[in-house]
């Protein structure tokens, strides 16, 4: 018998007749003999509109407590009728809140870090034959009792959370999307599913880009040596399953689910979300740069790219550019503006017209050629490279907002992803 | 310093704009130099909203466990609001849940009974200087930890058993109308409402059809010897002080705040839920009625009035009239006709046509000819009289369903309610 997981999204349960199809999965998953533990999130667009409502009567930043009071809602609406669709169906279920499910937080409203999980109440169920359903998103600040939220995707990490606690098999995390792709499938049309990827690969497809996995359940199930299994709802078909490894830590035992010929690319990562700022005119002596970050660290300004050129025509000055979240933008450039005198800068450019392209691979630790076919393919595509940065499996570009689609298509088919299976082909096999 | 239980129901604060005027009127007692207690119920149309939610999912009996869950999302929500209203308004909040605020309860889900109340963190919550928001109508089940709900219109007990618990000066329960009225406005246009009534009288109108105020709520503020203002949330207009006593246990402290000119009927109440079954042809021998009764008994049916009579012109048999909620008629006709041959009775008789008329009043105790007046308006208005029954402080009536609001409207003129005062002439003043 095996101890599974199931997380549902909000568009799984959308509606009546989504309650009753996931419903249909976890009944059917419980008579092919394993025991269920279910997390689910707010039905649909539950929280937008309870976001909503808090707007109608609030013109100031709303009470961190409240709103969470008020969003925990959401899950408590969903996970109280999937109960009762699965007892419908014949088979027994209870419901249960972050809180009743010991998910113990710190006190960070809208953001709280599980500090602790006490399943207890969940083991307790399953054992009694149950199916229990958690809600997701959600815990308890332990010192004050009050209920806090884990932030928007935070169902993946009381998902993947849960299941480290209580030991499971597998985690399987569904939405409407059939598994990870190659490229988002609204922009590459011939992007296929992948069948395997390993958690470091899909942490850098997490943080660069791609929406299917929320970044802290990534790194958690990796931390704790869990398997996840990203699939959709609506389909019967099998997902992609995130192998907790990294590819050079592939021992006999994981080694087995890993495909033998392991494609060297991944797939490929855009984001529409990043703004680039350029501080031009930075005095070029030390300590200048290290004081710009100094300012917006201090602002909690979260960079991601950094590039540093000394302009040649303006001899004892330097330009910064990074790129950070849009919606930190205003804050960043407040948080220069009150250093100008103390920074010595000219001038600050803001640009949100900036897209971030991102190739992700385990095999281009080891394979030859792959910068030059990706600049190649950038090149031979008209697009223009702004910022480069790079890990040991991942190339990033930063481009023309208006290019980034041309780019994604360009480089998808220069390294064989157009068709599956060809990915393994190019570049070499390494060593 | 006086400390104040405000409770608001779901159409006090049916949407934003109605929250907004509920935050003020709790800011301004706030603000006038009181500790401040609310209780909210969940917003306009919530529950109902949720129940057909529900009802899409599942065609059987819900699960009580789980739909507890599902409704009290509704006042989870309708506090936070209320509390993110009333920071918006520049005053400090907290709300709690039923189980926060130590709603403890018993395990019976959709009817739960309060066992406990422990209302520490309220306490702390106001001393530290917030106005506390309690979510009405639910608890937890301290040996399961399960959510449970007091059944509709258990917010009224919810605020009511908080306020005796937090020793409060008053409770005030707050509604879409001015107070406690002589009778239902809508039916008598002269109708009006009463400064006081004793909490006897409220218990005899809440029970025959006045639906202002919760059954529970007045037997526990008696209890507890608490003072309820009922009143409205769209007004700022005072409405009526519910006295925590019986007429006849006026001691010289609550003597203070009743008028000395206490009327001698404080209203008339109607009821269009009840139903008439009459057993035919039982036979008249002993123990053949209470075999009727134990069999409904057994049903779980709630009885309110019986009649029992020996038609003279078939010997040997008795019919045996009774009412009950309609809600319940299916049930009990369903028990009477499993035990048809125990029984031994020829016929039964369903009629859900009927209404039931109270008149209310402390000083029917005392005054003389209050029954002569009450049956001579009725024959003068053409009303005929089915049944009949009365207690210490009032009679009433079943009548054909079409007369009902005929019969309130004569009864009322009859007694000098339709005139605010002259009630205290009528009748002599007793001892």
């Amino acid at each position: 018998m095996s101890l599974i997981v199931q997380k549902f999204g909000g568009s799984s349960v959308a509606d009546a007749e989504g309650v009753k199809r996931v419903a249909r999965r976890i009944v059917d998953t419980k008579n092919a003999g394993n025991d269920v533990v279910v997390v689910v999130s707010a039905m649909g667009d539950t929280t937008d509109e309870l976001l909503d409502l808090a707007g109608e009567v609030t013109s100031t930043i709303y009470p961190g407590r409240e709103l969470d009071m008020l969003l925990t809602a959401g899950e408590r609406i969903s996970m109280a009728i999937l109960a009762m669709a699965i007892h419908e169906l014949g088979a027994k279920a209870q419901s249960f809140t972050g809180s009743q499910a010991g998910m113990i937080t710190d006190g960070v409203h809208g953001a709280a870090r599980l500090v602790e999980v006490n399943p207890d109440r969940i083991k307790e169920s399953i054992t009694e034959g149950n199916i229990a359903i958690v809600a997701g998103f959600q815990g308890i600040n332990r010192e004050t009792g009050d209920i806090t939220t884990l932030g928007r995707g935070g169902s993946d990490t009381t998902a993947v959370a849960l299941a480290a606690a209580l030991n499971a098999d597998v985690c399987e995390i569904y939405s409407d999307v059939d598994g990870v792709f190659t490229a988002d499938p609204r922009v590459v049309s011939t992007a296929h599913k992948l069948d395997t990827v390993t958690s470091e690969e899909m942490l850098e497809l997490a943080a660069n880009g791609a929406k299917i996995l929320h970044l802290r359940s990534v790194e958690y199930a990796r931390r704790f040596n869990l398997k996840l299994h990203v699939r959709s709802s609506f389909s019967g078909l099998e997902g992609t399953v995130v192998i907790p490894t990294s590819s050079d830590e592939l021992t006999p035992v994981n080694m087995k689910e890993i495909p033998l010929e392991q494609p060297l690319i991944s797939g490929v990562a855009h984001d529409r979300s990043q703004a680039k700022i350029t501080v031009v005119g930075v005095p070029d002596v030390p300590g200048s740069a290290a004081a710009v970050f100094g300012a917006l660290s201090q602002a909690d300004i979260n960079l991601d790219m950094i590039v540093q050129n000394v302009p040649t025509d303006r001899p004892g000055v330097t330009d910064i550019s990074l790129t950070l979240d849009q919606a930190q933008g205003q804050q960043a450039l407040d948080a220069l503006e009150a250093k100008r005198e103390e920074l010595g800068f000219s001038e600050v450019i803001y640009n949100e017209k900036v897209g971030k392209l991102s190739l992700v691979g385990a095999g281009m630790r080891s394979g030859s050629g792959v910068s030059f076919a990706f600049f190649d393919a950038l090149s031979r595509a008209g697009v223009n490279v702004d910022m480069i940065s790079t890990s040991e499996i991942r190339i990033s570009v930063i481009t023309d907002i208006d290019k980034l689609d041309d780019a994604v298509r360009a480089v998808h088919a220069a390294f064989g992803l157009d068709v599956e299976g060809e990915a393994t082909v190019y570049g070499g096999t390494g060593r």
